[in-house]
Order: structure tokens, then sequence, then C-alpha cells
């Protein structure tokens, strides 16, 4: 067998520890009892040293400099490309350290859930802090061997080939554009008048009209289901896509959103190209264009005037929500009000990127400066008010909020307004692509969209790099001018 | 780091990928879309494998040679007796083979509950044959290494020191015993007025009073859950276990003992000794053990009048069903109602044996005399005929209605009737140490119960054969006779 056939043989191997384990979180989050937590973690650190063992042996690296001699197309030289990529990752890493930070960050989760409830930082904190040891350890080996920066050897593992000084100057240039804009168009909807749709539809009904709209965007569910967990996401295996969400009869809107970005992540993973199944060109491609696809359904779609026409008549219609406050103008607002909210899954995508990047700022300070960790309630705190000109009022509504440092997840924060940034490029194109776009969308009929989005994004996988799939469809590499552009057109 | 130590942690990975093969097996049954079984199947011939590497390997074999040099009190020393009972049945078998089985069962499964749904045995016989094929090339190596029959060494996957012979015996003495028997209970109950429960409690509510029956056996929901499946069953993890049942409004009581016997086989792997979590000897000791757990739940207890009087007044009290059906005597006759049935789940606990007996001479048949399998249909409906004088009507109600030979479990079903014996031989010890059992079970008092099963059985886990604890428990090897008093008192 050649050299890169039985690298084919050890990545399959692989990405099927990783599907595994995707079951086992889609099932500790959903499913799986309280007490259950400690053994769990120990089966995810163990499938994590499996996979590692596999695809960071010296076998792998020889293997890897023998194909490299084999006569393989472009495209069997991408997927030896990104071999190459994950053997580098990983082959850094010793393996005691992956299953220490896997157990680490599951035991934290667990105790992050309790005391995000209880607002209490204190109780999380001991935990935290043996993560970012074990995590520093992980980002000083990687920044050696990508020759980089601690943090943006973090970023590279969700979004290859990221430059942290490159998002950096992004993230300025946004801040500087949406800092006086937030102010100018929250004065502009002071005076809208929005009727309230606040306990008018149960939870039932929420997730009723939610399974809708899922089967309309071309969700199938003989390949994968809707269910609630507290933190929502999308996960599962390859062909087996789980995505959740959470139900808030207060905001009845937040629960169909975010089932809207789950399914934007969810078609992505449907739509990849079977040939590449279990091989390494075969996964979805970094995490800002995994996110570029849960934004362009969720924001430049669902909360398009277009669409909501085709929702409050299927509202209408199909579920019997007849009020006023299901008219196309009044869920239009409600969709599209900008708001400085402490938390940021609820914010609006105006000041979203705001959110990020107080996180990204944090999480310079944490890796390139390493601050003291009792110390990030008040740098929260003072970084919010500096962008919101808001005191936050308790960590719950801070440094508690989000799930993913109790979970080990640093570096990713970024790759949302990376993410939001590109589905904005990405949708200026598909508009000139698709003229009649907003009729088609107005009449619930989401096909060509997303053709359009499986052509162009999802069958490429990742046989091509985030720029070059960005050259190809937009010509252009990445640049914020749609977004800002975007915003203006829709909030102006 | 001594020899034994070193075999300890290889095991304590091969119990980890079991556990993590136990929740996609859960999720399989339970939650799974409908178009991922195939790949499910990948996954599960994956952890196959690297389960069977790890506990195959020839460092294993050298290692349990060393350390039965090294110093182990009593329990360490049964642990290492385990491991090499494991080592045994798995290095013989070829890891692609081991590998084959699991990928064909799973398939094969598939099919199967299509094929039961449409009665259709053809479409699941190709599936069955490669999967017969590929047991046999197993129970040839198998019989080979522990020198019994082919037959006899499937047993001996599920019931360590089994012994084909002796169960031949105690089948052709039970045969002799029921068959006059079925026919004298039929007719005493002839007469017998039965009000009908049927279509009286809806799922949702036969789902409630199980929950309730549950908590009160004491089954703990924080560290399981009860589900919905097909075939109901008690899977999960250590610590982390999931029992399904189905419900049937026309059968209410049917999804109650559904659930309080998988409670029994629960109670089991949770009253299982900490201190030997994911060693071998911290294992439940063979199905027979297991199912006699089961059933004394099942059949000794929630049949019981006492447990009738209970069932009834939290019926009343505690569920509002206030009909006369519902009394202590109906739902006793109900319970204790034998019939003549096709499906052996639906079965009274009388005429259960004969349908296992029916299933292993099948087996022997398959095994040992190498029958044609498309003869199955038939040959099933002629021993069916012969045990019962009665003609299956279609396959669905014969060779179609379980589960376990589509999912490769040959072998496996002498040990459901071997598991009724145990029961009635420990619950006739159990009655003997704690006198008023019966008025316990009529206030809904199972504690005493269940610490007197944890202490004598569950407690033990695997650090003795089930011969030494039928000796300890009883002061007798496994005698027939406790079981067949047991009928007669109750039946006759």
């Amino acid at each position: 067998m050649s050299s890169y056939n039985q690298l084919k043989n050890i990545f399959h191997d692989a990405a099927l520890s990783s599907d595994i384990a995707g079951i086992l979180h889609w099932d500790m989050s959903t499913m799986m009892p309280k007490n259950s937590r400690e053994n769990r973690a120990e089966q995810l650190a163990y499938l994590s040293k499996v996979r590692h063992q596999l695809i960071s042996s010296n076998k792998v690296g020889e293997l890897i400099l023998k194909a490299k001699d084999e006569s393989l197309d472009d495209k069997n030289r991408a997927n030896l490309r990104e071999m190459e990529r994950e053997y580098i990752m990983s082959s850094s890493l010793p393996s005691d350290l992956v299953e220490k930070i896997s157990s680490a960050s599951a035991k934290c989760v667990g105790i992050w859930e309790e005391a995000r409830k209880k607002s209490d930082f204190k109780t999380v904190l001991p935990f935290l802090e043996e993560l970012v040891i074990l995590t520093k350890q992980e980002s000083l080996i990687l920044s050696e061997k990508l020759n980089c920066s601690s943090y943006e050897a973090l970023i590279n593992k969700f979004e290859p080939q990221a430059n942290e000084k490159k998002i950096k100057t992004i993230f300025e240039n946004l801040e500087t554009f949406l800092s006086p804009l937030i102010d100018q168009i929250i004065d502009k909807q002071k005076n809208e008048e929005i009727i309230s749709i606040s306990n008018l539809m149960t939870q039932e009904q929420q997730k009723e009209v939610g399974l809708f709209l899922m089967q309309k965007i071309g969700f199938d569910f003989n390949r994968g289901r809707l269910d609630t967990s507290q933190h929502p996401f999308c996960g599962g295996a390859y062909q087996d896509i789980r995505i959740t969400t959470r139900y808030n009869e207060i905001d009845p809107f937040s629960s169909l959103e975010g089932i809207m970005h789950e399914t934007g992540h969810a078609m992505y993973e449907l739509n990849l190209p079977s040939e590449w199944k279990y091989q390494p060109a075969g996964q979805s491609r970094g995490m800002a264009m995994h996110e570029s696809q849960s934004l362009l359904i969720e924001m430049q779609i669902t909360r398009s005037k277009a669409f909501k026409k085709f929702l409050s008549e299927i509202l209408k219609n199909n579920f019997k929500f007849t009020e006023n406050c299901w008219d196309t103008e009044n869920i239009y607002k409600i969709g599209t009000r900008v708001n400085k909210s402490y938390i940021r899954v609820e914010s609006d995508e105006v000041t979203y990127p705001l959110h990020v990047i107080l996180r990204f700022n944090l999480e310079q300070k944490i890796f390139n400066e390493n601050i003291n960790l009792k110390d990030i309630p008040e740098l929260w705190n003072q970084e919010y008010k500096r962008l919101f000109a808001k005191e936050v009022d308790n960590d719950s509504n801070g440094c508690l909020q989000d799930v993913h440092w109790y979970a080990g997840l640093f570096g990713y924060f970024p790759t949302y307004s990376l993410g939001a940034l590109t589905a904005a490029q990405l949708a200026s194109q598909l508009r000139e692509d698709i003229k009649n776009l907003d009729r088609q969308v107005e009449k619930g009929n989401f096909n060509e969209l997303i053709e359009w989005l499986k052509l162009n994004i999802h069958s490429k996988a990742s046989l091509y790099s985030t720029n070059e799939i960005l050259q190809q469809v937009t010509n252009s590499e990445l640049n914020a001018k749609y977004f800002m552009d975007y915003i203006k057109n829709r909030y102006l």
C-alpha cells in the first residue's frame, strides 16, 4: 500500500474517534444524567488520547515525508497538506498534556454551569486556573512550532493561518466604525414603536415553528435532530448532525434565531463532499468559515425583511398567530433592534463585534501578558464599560456568561466576528449571483440559496484554504468593508 | 510498575471503550437519526477493534504470566483470573474477524427492523447468513481454545463456565415438568373473571407510573435515565445506566413490567463495587446472574400479590385510577395469567422457558448441525408446534420476533432461563432471611430487599464465579427445584 493510502487509513480512524467524541459531547449536553460528568470526562480524555496517538506518531511523520514523493492529483495533495497540518499541530503536544486538557475542561464545564447560575466566579476559578496553566503549556509548544505568539497559536487551532496582528487591525477599525454608529442607531430606533411578543408563544410552539423552518431550509431529519441544551451548538458526527437551542418565552424569537444559526452550521456539515468522508480535506474549513455559514443564514437571511414577510405569513397561516404583533414590520423591527446587552448570544449583529473584541482583548492579556486570573471579573467589567459605557451588574452577565473559556476554547471568540465579516462578503456576491434572492426568500424558497452555498463553500470543504475560497468566490481576500456597508444599509 | 498494575491500566482503557460503545448503542436505539446506521456501525466496529487490540496483544499475555508470580491478595487474584479469561476469549480471535462481526451485526439489525415490520424473513436472510458464517468462524476458534462444542463456546461468551450438556439436561427436565402443567394452569384459570384494563392508561400515564416505581425501587435518576426503544434493554456506561421500555395502550402493564425488569438489571449495575470500577472483577457476573436480578424484581416481586396490593393503592391514591379493574385481585390475575403466546417477551413466567428451549434447540442445530438458514422459519414453526401445540401465523410472530440473532447474539437465550432458575433459588433464600418481605413490599418499602441483593450479589461483581456466589448465598449449586416449587405454589 502506498504511504499516502496508509495515511488515509490512519486519518480515517482518527475521524471516527472524533465522530464518536461528537456524539458523546452531544449526549453530555442534552441527555446525560447529572452525576455522569466525571466518567464522561474520562471517556472523552481517552478518545482524545487514542486520536492523538494515531495522528502524532513518528510513523505518520515518516509516511508524510514519503507520500510527498508519491504521485498525487491536486485534491489528494490538498488532503496530504491537511494531514500534515494536523500532524504538526498534534505531534508537537505530548499525549498526557492532551489528555489532561480534555479531562480538566470537561470537569471545569460542570463547575461553570453551577457557578454561572449563582454568579459565583470564585467557585470555578481554581478549575479555570488549572485549565489555563495546561493551555499555556499547549500554546507555548505550538507557538514555537508555528513561530508566532502564544495567543496566535491558539487561534490557529480553530482558524488555520489566522494572523493575530491582522485581526487586531481589523478589530480596531471595526471598533472605530461601530462605536459612534451604535449610539446613532439606538437614537434612530428610540421612537420606533414595537408591539411586544413576550409570552405569546409557548416553548412547544417555538419548537414547532423552529422545526418547520429547519425543514424549509432543507435540514434532513433522517440525518440529524434538534434538542435542547443550556448553550446552543451544532455537533454530532459525519452525516448525523445534532443541533440544539434553548427556549425563552419572554423572547420567543431567541430560540428561532438560534435554530436558524445552528441550521446554517448544519447545512455546511451535511453538504460536505461524500468522496472525502473521514479525510482531513473533507472536513469543514476553519471556524470563521463555519461561522460565516451560520451568520449568513441567521443574520443576512433570517433578519431580512424578505424573510420576516415569509415568517409572518407562516405564523399567521400555519400556526394561527393572528395578532398584529406578528406583522412583518413589527417582527422586522424586533429582529433588527440594537441594544447594549450584557449577553453576547442575546446581542444584535451591530453590537456583537464589540462583545468579541472585549474577549479578544482579554485573551491577549491572559496569554501574552500573563495576568492573574482572579482579576478577570474586574478586567471584563472595565473593558465592557469602555466599549459600552455601561456597568456590568454581576458575573453571570459578565465573565461567566459563555462556556468557551471554561471548556478550554481559548482563541475561538475572534472567529465569530471573522465569520460575520466573511458572511457579509459572501452575501454581497450571493446577491449579485442570485438577483431575485429576496423574492425567493419571501416565498420560503431556499433551494437556490443553499445550492449556491453548497457549490461555492460546502463542497469545497478543506480542499482549499479560507483565503483561496474567498478569492475564488468573491475575487477578494477578507475585507471588512462589505460588513460595514451591510450594517449601514440595514440600520441607517 | 508491576506487571499486574500495567494490566490494570490496560483493562481500565478497555473498559472505557466498552462504556463508550454502551452509550453509542443506547443512542442508536433511542435517539439516532435513521440514516446514521451505517456510520454508527463503523464507529462501533472501530471501538471493538481498539478494545480488542488492547486486551489481546502478546504483551498482555506476557504480563499475565508475570503477574501470576507477583504477590496479590485474593481479590486482586480474582481480578487477574478475569483478565486472563477475557484475554483468552479475545486473543484467540483475529482483529479483522471481530471488526467484521461488529459491522455485520449492526447492519443486520437495521435490516431486521424493517423485515420484522413486514414479516419478511427473506430480506434479512443474506445478512443473517453473513453474520452466522462469521460467528461460526468465531465459535470454531473459541471451541478449540476452550475444548468444547461450537455452541457451548458461544454460550460461554455470556455465561462463563456454562456447560451445554448440563443446560440440555435442565431444559429437558423443565420441559417435562412444564408441558403438562401449562394446560393444567390454563384450565384452572379458564373460569377466572378478569376485568380488562385495555386502553385505560395512556402512554404518558404508563411512563409516569413507571418512573414512580423506578424511584421507589431506588433507581437514582442522577445516574441513569428511562427512554423508549423498539426492544427494551438496560445499557449505557459505568454509573450511567440507560434503561428503555416500549408502550402499548392495549396492554398497559407490559411497559411497567418491562420497566421493573430493566430496573432489576439497572440496580445490579448501579450497586457494583466502586473500588473495582473499570476492572474485570468489577463487572457484573455473567448474563444468567444478570437475568436473575431482573427476573427477581419482575417476577418474584412485581407479580406477587403483595406488590399488586401496593400498586393498586398507588394507582388509586397517587394516579387517580379508581375503577374496579385496578383492584389488587384483578391486577394480580392479569399479572399471573398463563397463555400460549407467540411472543417471548409478552409471555408469562410459566411458558417462558419453553420459548427459550425452542431457541436453544435451534441454536444447537445452527452451530452443531450446520442447518441451512433458509429453513429457520420452518424449523421454528415445527418446534413451536411441538412445544405449544399451536401453528405460528407469520414470521413476525416467529423467527423474526427477537433482535438477538440479527445482532449476532447467539448463545444468549439460554441465560434467560438459567436466570429464572437462579432468581427462584435466590428468592427462596431471601424469603428465609427477610421474614416479613411481603409486608415490606405491600408498603412499597424495597430498601431491605435491595440491600440484601447488594450485599449478596451486586457487591460481589465478578470477584467470584456464578457457582461460588450461589453456594455462598444458598448453600447449593443451581437447582431447578426452587423454580418448580415456586411455579407450583403460585399457579396451582
